[in-house]
């Protein structure tokens, strides 16, 4: 057992794009479990791109992350001793509070337990937030019938890829648009998508809404938003009568030093009767047992498959979380920071 | 009873604002009602915002006008000769079939009897499909609760004005943004809202949001969307987590003959988990019963009041309907066709 572990702090707030300069690497003492406490091991930390909106001092959902402190997001660990805390030493949990930290110490509130049947990081994953995000974002938020069509962008991504699957169980016509031919072909072939768009072939939001129209013959009743930008104007473009979009993400824009104009055909929302719902997903966690038993189905029954991107080593979660605004990871971008087993 | 009329008709499709040019004032026969048909003379005339929509050829949710042929809209007229029509002689109805012509020929389907206790003309106004739209696009879109804070643009209008009345009935905080001190000054004095903006005074989305959170101390709840433009932006900015924007219009945007850069803050959407909802009163119709009852009742209590703009004569109906993208109208806009009684 070692006597320090590191962790990453915000070392200062970035003006557009982050930067390596805006991280750094710190080593300090384990902490020790006060009584009802855990101390954790970190396995998986997950980079996302909300966090952007964490590392700016404006007023949101989440509260900004302290300059000088460490950053956090949701992790999988290990319990290595337990001082009366909630799960006893050896178990397997997955939550907030042990990101970017190699160790920390916890009450486990908060936390849960593992499914054994389900891969430890794909509870930072498909099984976790972001699958959990696409589950109530589609079904809830964009509430697609059977024979409808869906439009994802970031279809790839960790969120998108899940969006994907679920509409087709759900019996929709799903049109995927990511950024290389690589993510398409995956789509297609592993997600079985109906159709999809490199975006990177078609520059512009006119030249994205005409190759996204030929994938779509009967236009598009539901518009699951990751991206914001081109994207958006092109799918209000697309969208049917009382279409929706459920507005996960804008990741075009969440790093905008300053703003760039709004999709130039927001009108629309009126004579097509579109409702735009942003969400949240922390606000859904009533839906978690729904979800937790729907998911686990589908994942054993081979309905819902994920590619992931992995970082190896804590000193790499910058770069990992960086890469998310360029596109780099081909599913849900993971940081590994120690072994399964310690 | 004279032997012809005059209708005015479209004469070529606008692009960008519409001049004179674009109508043509025609003389026509009066048609005989055939049988199960009445003869309707036009007594008011509706001019509307939306119109403008119908005017271009572009798909929307009410089919384009034709050029040559005359323009449509809603009326308030009086049966002149029934043959077997569904009312008889002598009654006024309104609807819509008569709107840019002085008599036409109709069965009925689709009239309705005026109401004795309430103004002819507030039949298409305050009474009829503005007000309407102001009952649906709020309580039912917008579904503001006692004490929040509603915010209405183009708050003296046909339809703002009564947004304004019956979000005070429903106990909420209530800001106006209108284009004149003497709007806003009916607005405080006649119709109660809490404050109020003349937008004039406040050029661009910082100074207009500046203005309007003045008198926002807890931010804004709903948004009543009529206008657009950097009414939108300022209302992103400064509506709540939860926030619900009714969409009902964007009269800022009717005119551009080349798409104008929309919200910069659309992205605030997800961060507030704010839900966006455009409508189109027609798919309403369940709710005429409710709103006939209440707003009549309103009308009766003094509770709901409103303001008119007349343009005397049909030939006028062109200028009428071209000074509402100018502001020129006090509440709602009206065209006296012919007198209340023949």
């Amino acid at each position: 057992m070692p006597r320090t572990a590191r962790e990453i702090r915000l070392k200062s707030r970035p003006v557009g794009m982050p930067a390596p300069e805006n991280f750094e690497l710190a080593e300090v003492p384990i902490p020790e479990p006060g009584p009802g406490q855990m101390l954790i091991r970190t396995i998986w930390m997950s980079v996302d791109p909300y966090m952007r909106g964490r590392m700016s001092d404006r007023k949101s959902y989440a509260p900004p992350f302290e300059v000088g402190k460490a950053m956090d997001g949701r992790f999988v660990g290990e319990v290595m001793e337990s001082n009366g805390g909630r799960f006893p030493k050896g178990t397997f949990v997955a939550g907030m509070g042990g990101g970017w930290k190699e160790y920390h110490v916890a009450d486990g509130k908060g936390l849960f337990q593992a499914n054994p049947d389900i891969p430890l990081q794909a509870h930072i994953g498909t099984y976790g937030m972001p699958g959990m995000t696409a589950y109530v974002g589609l079904l809830d938020i964009g509430q697609p019938k059977p024979g409808e069509t869906v439009l994802v962008s970031a279809a790839s991504g960790a969120v998108g890829a899940v969006v994907c699957q679920i509409a087709k169980i759900k019996g929709c016509r799903v049109v995927g648009v990511a950024g290389s031919d690589e993510k398409c072909a995956w789509l297609k072939e592993t997600a079985g998508v109906d159709g999809t768009v490199n975006y990177k072939h078609h520059k512009g939001a006119d030249a994205l809404e005409a190759a996204i129209a030929e994938h779509c013959p009967d236009g598009v009743d539901v518009y699951f938003e990751n991206v914001g930008g081109d994207h958006l104007t092109a799918a209000l473009n697309l969208l049917n009568q009382h279409g929706r979009i459920a507005a996960c993400g804008m990741i075009a824009r969440y790093n905008d030093a300053d703003p760039q104009p709004g999709p130039p055909n927001m009108f629309l929302v009126v004579g097509k009767r579109i409702r735009m719902q942003g969400f949240i997903i922390s606000d859904h966690n009533d839906r978690i047992p729904d979800f937790n038993r729907d998911m686990a189905q589908w994942i054993k029954e081979g309905k819902v498959k994920w590619r992931e991107t992995v970082f190896e080593g804590l000193e790499r979660a910058p770069e990992a979380f960086m890469g998310l605004f360029k596109g780099e990871n081909f599913g849900k971008m993971l940081v590994r920071v120690g072994p399964d087993r310690a």
